[in-house]
């Protein structure tokens, strides 16, 4: 996945958001120069300002991205109807997509503080959004009777706390499989919804 | 409790470790410098080496104490013996212990990366020492009977996630009290570990 001769060596712009990623993560947004993320890319500078107007804009486009890539992929789910299956869909979803990119979702937690009042308020509206799909089907998972949830904001959350957490600790070939954990954080959320 | 006219002037060890806590929790380690917490802590460059060796040796330092006080809390906390009872007042003790360091806690899961390996693993076995407080409850829980887990390591790792997460959120003044987000998250962890 992070295998560097797949991106053609002339596409600076994937080159910037790829190296800007891991550089941000290694060191921190503010500890980064954007002559730093140039070194790292093989390009002068100057170059990098074809791209993006300042280490702002890139921070906010790296978060931006994968904010909008988890809205579309999260659609693209196509979640059942039924509120335990569209349950179990989204912890099985949320999983798969957040274990496959540690270093997005932990720049993502990190460095909200360095983002400007205006990009952090763009952001938190697609968390939110996110957060809604959530929301939703444990809302109608009450509604219907089969869920039984004091807070749906606030059950929303610790799931997506829960799950995230994965990202933490969970590392490939080390001892259980993604597939095994997700089995046990399923068994896990369907109880703390359901009495 | 951040009032900062309970620290004496003269307890510059003290205004060290609070000005450090505060500009790396907003900036980041990397970005700081001595000099900056220096200036901010009103004396010379030179009188923070009187108290420390270097700023490796002072984000260490915040991240162990921070360590060595959550350990020593839950300690006093004097736990019952109950499986239930015990994970009833983990979970309240941890809620409130963490709520009230949101700081602490945030630079101690962001700057892990910033520890030297020696200091990595010195607080890799804190954290596991406090993880192996909940894990032995769970453990308990399931030998007695009382607690249905597939598997207490990940069981232990999401509670704690969850738990931790209402410190991202968690304003007081802003809706729900602490008490009552105690409460909900209560009766979840319960149901997260019982059929």
């Amino acid at each position: 996945m992070d295998d560097e001769s797949q991106i053609p060596p002339g596409d600076t712009a994937l080159r910037l958001r790829k190296t800007a990623l891991e550089l941000f993560a290694r060191h921190g947004y503010a500890a980064v120069s954007m002559r730093q993320i140039a070194g790292e890319v093989g390009v002068q500078v100057g170059a990098l300002y074809n791209h993006i107007s300042d280490k702002q804009a890139l921070l906010y486009r790296l978060m931006a991205e994968h904010m909008v890539e988890l809205l579309q992929a999260v659609a693209a789910a196509d979640l059942p109807k039924e509120p335990l299956a569209a349950l179990e869909g989204f912890t099985r979803f949320h999983i798969r997509h957040h274990a496959a990119r540690p270093e997005a979702v932990f720049i993502s937690y990190m460095e909200l503080r360095n983002l400007s009042p205006e990009n952090f308020a763009l952001l938190e509206e697609q968390r939110q959004a996110y957060e809604a799909r959530l929301r939703q089907i444990l809302e109608r998972g009450q509604a219907e009777g089969v869920m039984q949830i004091a807070d749906a904001r606030i059950a929303t959350r610790a799931v997506i706390a829960m799950l995230t957490g994965i990202t933490t600790w969970f590392r490939d070939g080390g001892g259980q499989s993604l597939a095994e954990v997700e089995e046990i954080y399923w068994e896990m959320v369907r109880r703390l919804v359901t009495r």
